[in-house]
């Protein structure tokens, strides 16, 4: 693994999530492993999980972590090739990933989807970029149509509840009043094949996800149909693929219930956060015993150290 | 002492007074203590002081720090509960205490009065629900109504200056063009017991203060006598409690001038800051060899420091 | 060196560049160093290069940083003495300055020409207020009419690719969209005579620069006659000195062309960034083997931290 831009970039899924458990038991077990070393954290939107987690992921490994806001700390970047640069973006992506680059060991970047071009989006521009320029290992922070660290997290969260050697694991869609990236199901869909279970994704029509995303898994459109026998509720909300950005509908009737609950395998109900009550799931889901979304986002940490760790050590190997 | 919130969370002032004192003469006599631990700092509001003087107070423990801007970092946090979240707030402070409570080992907040629901603001919201739901113990960064770690560098400047058995401290309004939290007054008063002291408040009327802050101290309206005899005048701008939120007047006649200092038992003028040079005070005041405001700057340090040794010591003794 | 300002600051030049070379080859050979100092990082206005390359080589020596955005996480801070401050300005630079340097042990401050007033910019009021105020070491992290830490880059950059004895450097202006300060060019001005160069000058009518920072270099008018037989291009824009704060034009036939760049001798190409792409110069000129923009950010690190190194065992012999 010399990136970590997505699932494909992990040689062994399993090794890296045996480190996670094992960094999970023993945050500090590794507190030396990083020293004299540097992370760079470059965010183009808001972070709050993936900042403190990433964070205090580097620091139980002895990294030193640079942070920077793009949008207030430094310039606008220019993402085109060959583009007269004469408007408001003074600097080109090509000189601050080389020069951020310079200065950290490696590099984690958040840069999400701006929904208003789907190719531009789905081609990953600024990692893509970041990747061929900065010269060090990128770390995906949340990207245009990517979210592995939460994928990680997600899956060591399912691996602590698996009830069954084969669960049944719903995807579903909730409302939500703005359009939303499409980053955190596309990847949770990818990493699926990781989890040894049936895959059901329902959704309303239009909300077809790319193609690439949804091989393993079985679509229903009925949402009440899909949570019969489900051993887990994975909710999360998403803007339409097809016409891209766009919030087709707001359709309160998707939204998470405990009567809906009910239908299922007394699943625990998962979400990535942030979620917004009463819109995406009722108080008393959220707020229920089989609720799994706080567990989720601590388990942000010791999966992020995992990969930081992996990184770590094919640096020091390649050095 | 789980939290520091108020001055009713210390156990033992004296010791921690004494404690504070010890750091200010060798900062790094615990510089190990907190290693391996992490400080989360959150800030919903501007600070210089407070956010340096903790920061620099956590690294001479050994601390991590972690620190969030929220409004420019992070999402804007739903604090009702019971909310249907489809406006402008994408998280709930449950989920976000929780999250960052996971991440940290201990959490500062600081969270301004908005000024327009008394009892709102009175209630702490944000404050009591960090320390409701984030599982670790929470540092008041200045909140709504109180100020302890500035009151807490205020004592130690007094007791630096004491000139008698018990001195005359009088706590003076005075004019300021925007509508100001009475945190900083509030705070100062609940402390003063402590400093065996005679306490006088003056200001005009309309500005009195929450009865629960005003018991141990004599109210004078006429600012000219109460300064007579004075050891110790301490200036702040607050904005009217009765008429919640509201700057009654400017008026310039209540200004600290070296004319009015001249009432005085050739007291020490004392101030939080920041503070506005010829509104406040005049330049004569803040630039003479009595005025102590930037020696209870420095104070915040040793101070906090104190405070955080004290809730980790806690920590430690807890596991 | 009690300050660093300006190439003025430097005692001997050469160890400095000595050391930084040496900081280059083994970044972490004195990373105890610093240890239980602190270094505060103000920034009024924006950084990517300065923020992280002083961070960085800060780390480097075992520093610990404090950093702070001014506009976002502190209070707008008054100016001027005797002012009123009824305004928008909360906290004046004298107590600011003071507070910062009581919990630091350096401060460096970047602080942009605001191109409205020349006499109020050329009179450095923010670091000269610091210097005043603070107590501790300043550095300049960019100030209105000095970038010192970006040209001891430059010089470092400049000796590792010395083509011979005496080498032609031509610093060419290039056009620009909006106004910029003049102070990357003054203060490479201000360094050439440690370079052992011949300097000449180049720009249109109207952009002469201040005339203490020309004395040692040739003023040519004509860009393409400048460029014969040069060893470096250094391009960059300023707005007028004379006109102060203008865009006099932004004449397109100003910008470093590959054509250009072939009247010379083989000469390599300068800048500091950020630089905006076929404005200032072509696509080609910065993909070209000769261009060093990115060696001139690389060695930003390696000087800044012999900067850091100096200011520190001043300090250290002073206590």
């Amino acid at each position: 693994m010399q990136h970590f831009i997505s699932v494909h970039d992990l040689e062994q899924p399993l090794a890296m999530l045996y480190q996670a458990q094992k960094f999970k038991k023993d945050p500090l077990m590794a507190r030396q492993f990083g020293q004299g070393k540097t992370l760079g954290l470059l965010f183009f939107n808001s972070s709050l999980r993936t900042r403190l987690s990433v964070q205090k992921a580097a620091l139980n490994l002895g990294l030193s972590v640079m942070i920077i806001n793009v949008n207030q700390d430094s310039w606008n970047l220019e993402l085109e090739d060959g583009s007269i640069m004469n408007m408001d973006r003074a600097e080109h992506i090509k000189e601050a990933a080389a020069v951020i680059g310079s200065y950290c060991d490696f590099v984690g970047v958040r840069a999400f989807a701006k929904l208003e071009n789907r190719a531009f989006d789905y081609q990953e521009v600024i990692l893509q970029k970041f990747k061929q320029y900065a010269g060090v290992p990128i770390l995906n922070l949340e990207s245009s149509s990517l979210h592995p660290l939460q994928s990680f997290a997600d899956w060591l969260t399912l691996e602590e509840h698996r009830p069954k050697h084969r669960p049944k694991i719903v995807v579903t869609w909730a409302p939500h009043p703005k359009a939303l990236p499409q980053a955190v199901v596309n990847s949770f869909l990818e990493w699926t094949p990781l989890m040894n279970a049936e895959i059901v994704l329902t959704h309303p029509k239009g909300y077809e996800l790319a193609p690439k995303f949804v091989q393993n898994c079985t679509i229903e459109y009925n949402q009440e149909k899909a949570f019969e026998g489900a051993d887990f509720i994975y909710a999360k909300n998403w803007s339409s693929f097809k016409h891209y950005g766009q919030v087709l509908n707001q359709d309160a009737s998707w939204r998470i219930t405990t009567k809906k609950m009910q239908l299922t395998n007394q699943a625990k109900f998962m979400h990535c956060l942030p979620i917004r009550r009463n819109v995406i799931a009722e108080d008393a889901v959220l707020d229920s015993s089989y609720a799994l979304h706080l567990q989720q986002a601590t388990n942000r940490c010791p999966t992020a150290q995992a990969v930081l760790f992996q990184l770590l050590s094919n640096l020091k190997n390649n050095h």
